[in-house]
């Protein structure tokens, strides 16, 4: 097998820009319909979800090793980020910190609570500090990140990642994950998985509803204390049947050979660049075991050639903020470029998109 | 015309059970498709949902005469509840009281957070409490509560309703409302709209997330005060999409027609019902004036009944709690079935459940 490309539905366009197009698998848009009868009541919509659910989460814990009784799913990141805050009754009394190139939907949450601070490179000068909210995998750079908890057992770590398929979470710790599924698990519409590690499991039931309860009697209503407590109201049927199928569709191709394709795409891509001669490179990460989604460069016009491959060569690659104003702001870094890629992209895609890089530098210059 | 019936859906049952199945028109059904083109991106798809928020805030302005400005759109009844609960920093010192034929969605929330009382018939006694939290449409009954505010001005009064077109809200004194749209509104999936008068309109910002953020620079990020800075995350295109075309249906009809039809369907159910002979009637609203979107009535094996309409006349009605745990604890009312009606209904149906009725009670004597 050269690439994965029959899975995925033909596009006029070359998606290199992960954040803001979801690239499911077609088996997955192809169930992406209502397909419930809407002759159903609500309670027989609320049963045919709860199933759903359960199976999802199940798969979810295939691919991640996580518990899946320690999984709940939300409509996004920000309601669960919410959520967890109110949960652990975090408020402005903590000590917070974050990454200085963190996404702006993670830091926003933080901002209305807490004076928070950044970290930047030495995660050693940190100890009297509560919470650290972080992407394992960095916002602007691709690699991934760790804190490394030696002797900070108090310190709570949050994964609020866009990525979750792309490394392995028991080799890193953090306590509670956040994980938009829309990028690495390949959900065709925005969907949030958060895990609560054992050590706070029993802290949820944040917003109670009625959903919640277990039992009641005449004067006493008793409420689940398990993840399910997290799950406020119901998530589209038809977006939970569209997962599934491209849950289903990892599975069988198995999480070693995506790690090792994603991984041999990382390579590709960054020897072919490494030898374009005029291109200023300044953030750009060694060659490494590690696997990244993405990566940034640094060019003259970032925005003028990201319009150019769009409107020349149908690639859509991202420019701009990258969703981390603070970082990009801190570090003066106004022209880059992010290129994302996934089981969706092949060597094809690669070699087009640095021919059509080369023919637009040439057109520019 | 006779009635609405060729605007809705055939169905092989006759639905007298609002709280379980929303009844949309067919024009809206035909809607509630994938229109999207999924190869659009993230940011394309959040600004059509944009759009389409504020087309259906303002259809919802004229059907309600509410102001447009002061609405927002979020996925359910609890996540809006706890949302207000939050955002008005209400803590167990508050003294909240709620009726005690109050549905279980909105009860839940607030048993976690204050110690409730209950009020049953007469509100006068009610001088030092801060919030009052209930339904102006009774979930039992079906008759519409008023609360007299006269001198206390102090007191928030929320309305937590099921129930959205069948009451002028100019009429009813409500700070806050809350009112679920699959019912009155005719939305074909769960949706609900929240209402924040003046009073408290900037109270709100609940839980920050990324799409509050109305502009940032450097070292400040300034959010959005308006109502906007509710609605968390994106509600399902498909959802709103087919949602609009169920309010351009009741605005093409006209709010005093369906006034006005409900209203005789209304009066002809009790007339109905009031000459079953044998039949115990004992919730039981007078004829009056006021529409009724449902009504109760006390009969002996409640719960056969129910099944044996379903299962020999494809009838749906609802009996058993009503959702309404502790009003039927509290009055002891252990056999009720709850029939309500929409303009689907119509008077041919009314004659069908009244036959089906008087056959099933000869079958069970």
């Amino acid at each position: 097998m050269e690439d994965y490309k029959e899975y995925f539905p033909k596009s006029k366009k070359v998606y290199f820009d992960h954040a803001t197009k979801s690239l499911p698998p077609s088996v997955s848009l192809i169930n992406l319909k209502p397909s419930r009868n809407y002759n159903h009541s609500f309670s027989e919509i609320a049963r045919s979800n709860q199933k759903l659910y359960l199976s999802i989460k199940s798969k979810l814990s295939q691919i991640t090793g996580l518990n899946k009784d320690n999984i709940a799913l939300l409509p996004n990141r920000n309601i669960a980020l919410n959520l967890i805050f109110h949960s652990l009754k975090l408020n402005g009394q903590n000590t917070v910190i974050t990454s200085i190139s963190e996404d702006t939907s993670i830091i926003t949450p933080m901002i209305k609570l807490f004076d928070i601070s950044f970290f930047e490179k030495s995660d050693s000068e940190y100890t009297d500090i509560d919470i650290l909210i972080y992407s394992c995998i960095d916002n602007i750079t691709g690699q991934i990140k760790s804190f490394d908890k030696k002797n900070k057992d108090q310190i709570k770590i949050i994964d609020a990642s866009f990525n979750l398929l792309t490394y392995n979470v028991k080799k890193h710790n953090a306590d509670i994950i956040i994980a938009e599924l829309s990028i690495d698990a390949l959900s065709p519409l925005p969907l949030c998985m958060i895990f609560i590690g054992e050590a706070y499991a029993k802290l949820q039931n944040p917003f109670p509803s009625d959903g919640n309860i277990q039992s009641y009697n005449k004067n006493r209503y008793i409420f689940h204390n398990d993840i399910s407590s997290m799950e406020l109201g119901l998530i589209d049927y038809n977006v939970l049947h569209a997962f599934e199928k491209a849950l289903d569709f990892s599975l069988q191709i198995g999480m070693k050979n995506i790690f090792d394709y994603k991984s041999s795409i990382s390579k590709y891509l960054q020897s072919k660049l490494s030898h374009i001669s005029n291109l200023s490179v300044l953030i750009f990460p060694h060659l490494q075991n590690d696997i990244l989604s993405h990566l940034s460069i640094q060019v003259s016009n970032a925005h003028d050639i990201n319009l150019l491959l769009d409107e020349i060569s149908n690639i859509e690659v991202r420019s701009g903020e990258l969703c981390s104003q603070i970082g990009i702001s801190h570090y003066g870094l106004d022209n880059l470029i992010r290129i994302s890629w996934h089981l969706s992209t092949s060597k094809n895609d690669i070699d087009y998109l640095i021919d059509e890089l080369i023919r637009i530098f040439e057109i520019l210059n």
